[in-house]
């Protein structure tokens, strides 16, 4: 190919890394991975070599390599923000898994040092890139929809909730999970900002459980006086569910339905669509088009299409509802 | 009310007859349920008098009864034609179950003897009653869809077959299934004859079985160059399948899904819709919808839509069929 | 029959009220309109004569009439509680419209009024009578959806909003639009209770305006832990909107998708489906069906099904959603 | 990557030999384009190079090519048995656009000559890969649909007909689309045989077109007794449509909805679902999934999952539809 590919270090071996060193490799073609770094002995390599890359054990390694100019930040959320910083620092590109941070400052220092250092930075709100959120964007921007006003959208994780209720940090359903929602939200809503929140969540599947949040639904209002639900659960028996829906005044989208394909068998129990059950099979061509697009953004010069100013403004809705949660009331969105 | 309801004498109070006596007297306002005639004793009495009518256990008593004024024909088919043109004679206004008759001959005499008579005649092809096959229809009477080119019209019965094979008369498939679309697309097609048919049929659930034929697949050319296809099974594990498509020079339309209601049930198998498992459920407004078309025919002292030339030209092509079947060739359909 | 019809009076020939006329007179065979009043002169004889009943001018020819045996109460809501309260003390049994009154209290003395006469009293919740609804709700009862964790109730008027908003009475989007969908989540929610509720409403069709409420997000928590939204607008271009989904531990339902029947026509656009338009076409069989529920219950000697505390439990939720616009905050649901 | 990805040359730049070549370089990582060869001036190489390979204008330059292992053929119709033949003797494996020749008897040298040479031979029946027709044909391998008993395949190309009626080949609608049809059909039904077929078929986009045909259906008799029908069109208004249906004893499969998306935009009109206008948009992952299958059979040393074997049995059936419109009858299927 004549555009050079970009050439990517991956940093997080674990589920969702092995997932982008795999998507990288073979559903991306303007880019190659080169490297995936992981701490955990031969984790990294296994996952790497494979796919015709190296393993390390290091960041560092990956950060240091003259071979790749963009890095791929898969790695604990407590560790993104430090990581975009040094990935900055080290002139790489960089796109991280969300949240791009752990709190609005963060998040702020992260944009601020990709900005400094002049290098691409994306953030992975994957939704961004699903065919169907794609067409719903362009009908409200081409004007089709009118005015929004009304909005919702949806993640559910598929089985029965988490094994170890323990083991999800707090407040994980707005930073980890809504944050998702948040974003598809402000980005189906062009040119509104999310004005104040108000957030309801329990826990469901482990009553009593002294943080865990399994179930929420998030109210959010926006300036041009549209009104948005975000609504997250982490126990959906049926698969991973994610749907969105946008009232406008001429009109509405749906999007979402979670049918593996348009097989439909019908016995005696009636009529069955089998449905996706992780979120790297339903969204396995937006997994591939968010990589696709931080490479194009590098081939091209330019800012992806999720900057970091998209992150901020996601993750200050996920900071309101924790907000709320902790008063009981309506909460202030920060700018 | 102020237009007098019909008043309706029902032969035959088996499965369809008891159907139609509910029907009548309770989703028809137009028409009063008076009188059920079976041979069988006490069988009429058991349905008519639940909905404050009375039993009959002679066909005589219906036409002689001066309280109705029309027939609904539901016994044995080959009884049809005879007790059309009894009823005719009677001055009744007539509805028959299809088919009309047994052969084109039956069913000439029919239809002459209710012409002779001066009373209204309808034959129960349901399916033009089915609001998506009317909505339909008027998508192709408008020219919506353009000129009409390659249509299908299916029917399927639920379960696992005949519990009997030798029970079931010769041709069934094609003199009492497919007759509904054979109807179905004649009246789709509008304006257009049925020129020729090729059938091919088999016994598939009494594999060697010398008469019966339970699956059934029919191609019939139009005079206007449309190729449709009627297709019929006795074995449909997934309930009661009446569905149909017309392909026209400007779009197409397709009818029929079987689903019992919206509701959707997610679980870990997937999405399930319910379908229907009785042509009584399936076509519970269709059934309720022809018997008004009979009263408010009657009332309006005029012809019903489904007249004795639609039984005529759909039995034409059943006995296409059958003499496909036994040459083994394409058969021209008689006028 | 053998069971005496019902013997109906209605009061109110309006839009809805004329629409209860035609369905108990064409559509509930165990009902039998007898009298409709309406103050406007004629109007009622309008609707009534062609259905086989009289006109009357006063609720009082109603409410003495010897042959009315249940009064169908279809005027202005604020006329509810008084309509009810009088229905009662003539010892007729009583189908009331929602809401049953303009306040808890009203409401309240409507259901002991009618406790004290002994008579039938039911509410007008016709979405209990939707086929998918019905089927939602015996999926949940039956366990097969294992525990009630988060629901999703929506209302949407067609059109374009209010022609005149200063003719919509304040908070109607609460106590008439959304009290259905409070009914709708108390009753797909069986044995929990509501215990707080916020809502989040704006004037988007007539920005600024001082007092109309057209799109409305609720958030209600229930003590069994589960969180349910309910949506409404006055604004929707595509149809009369009614949608239900509820998640439980072991799957979800979905209900409602509008779609007036099978027909899908494909052409240069797509595949499309039409969409109903109004709530007496989308919900035909709903409002037969709440009517045959009065007429059943009246002749079995029971209370129907949707009672007075069902009226009182959705009024209690609507009566939060107005304190908490007044408030701003979380409110919690009278008991 | 470990495994050496084959290495292809193209022979065919036109439309969908500009597809094989993107779908190769972008979306199957286990293969490699090499070269394109085409003999018009400078259009092999305004593919090829802006995807890394390098253009040629003659075949034998594909086929001297060290760095070739493996031909895929797009050229016309007519020559390709005879590259099959000479890719076989210069010992490449070979991907050839159906059909594999025009006529039994080349598709059988065809055959021979790969067999002989001892190369992977692979044919372009592309459904086989579509996923919805994968989990059809694993529903049915499993078992969980019983016997099949009646199947429908479907293919219908989009727009208003051949422009130019006479650049379509006579029999194009057998041999080029309904070749398709006839190969899912076969596989759809394991282990049975068709034993004879009747077309019926007309021009109907050009009325009178002496050899034109652009609707056709067929109905084909299996050796278990199954009935399958095959239909196609040139002119589908509403865009490319490939749809599938097998009932069998125990259940339905259907296949095929076109939507592009999961995206429901509802407005006035009602509800839309957009569809896809063009075979490389509706079965892209099919075009990538075909290529894969060769990359992988030539990398583990086995024949493709479609073989010659597969080529000729469907083409038996187009020859067979050609007969059938000869003699007006009947035709067996040839063995």
């Amino acid at each position: 190919m004549p555009v050079t590919p970009v050439r990517i270090g991956l940093i997080g071996a674990g589920r969702i890394g092995a997932s982008h060193a795999s998507v990288i490799a073979r559903r991306v073609p303007e880019a190659t991975l080169v490297a995936v770094a992981d701490p955990r002995p031969g984790v990294a390599a296994g996952v790497a070599e494979p796919l015709g890359a190296r393993g390390e054990t290091s960041v560092q390694a990956i950060l240091e390599a003259d071979d790749v100019n963009a890095v791929v930040i898969a790695a604990s959320s407590v560790a993104h923000s430090d990581l975009i910083v040094a990935a900055a620092e080290a002139g790489k590109h960089v796109f991280s898994e969300k949240p791009a941070g752990m709190s609005l400052a963060e998040i702020d220092t992260a944009r601020t040092a990709t900005a400094q250092a002049g290098v691409a930075f994306q953030v992975g709100f994957n939704r961004r890139f699903a065919r169907e959120f794609v067409a719903a964007r362009e009908a409200i921007v081409s004007g089709r929809l009118g005015t929004v006003r009304q909005l919702r959208s949806l993640t559910r994780d598929p089985g029965s909730g988490p094994a170890d209720p323990s083991a999800v940090p707090e407040w994980t359903i707005f930073t980890q999970t809504l944050i998702h929602d948040f974003d598809t939200l402000n980005w189906l809503n062009p040119g509104a900002r999310a004005v104040d929140v108000v957030a309801t969540a329990g826990s469901l599947t482990a009553p009593g459980h002294p943080t865990l949040l399994d179930h929420a639904t998030v109210v959010i209002r926006y300036d041009n006086g549209a009104l948005a639900t975000a609504e997250a659960s982490f126990a959906a028996a049926y698969g991973y569910d994610v749907r969105g829906e946008v009232l406008g005044s001429e009109g509405m989208v749906t999007m979402g339905e979670g049918a593996q394909s348009s097989l439909r068998l019908h016995d005696a129990n009636g009529r069955l669509a089998t449905t996706a059950h992780s979120d790297t099979e339903l969204l396995a061509d937006s997994y591939a088009g968010e990589l696709a697009e931080l490479a194009n953004a590098v081939a091209e010069r330019r800012q992806p299409s999720v900057t970091g100013d998209d992150a901020y403004a996601a993750f200050a809705i996920a900071q309101a509802c924790i907000d709320s949660m902790t008063s009981g009331t309506r909460v202030e969105v920060a700018r």
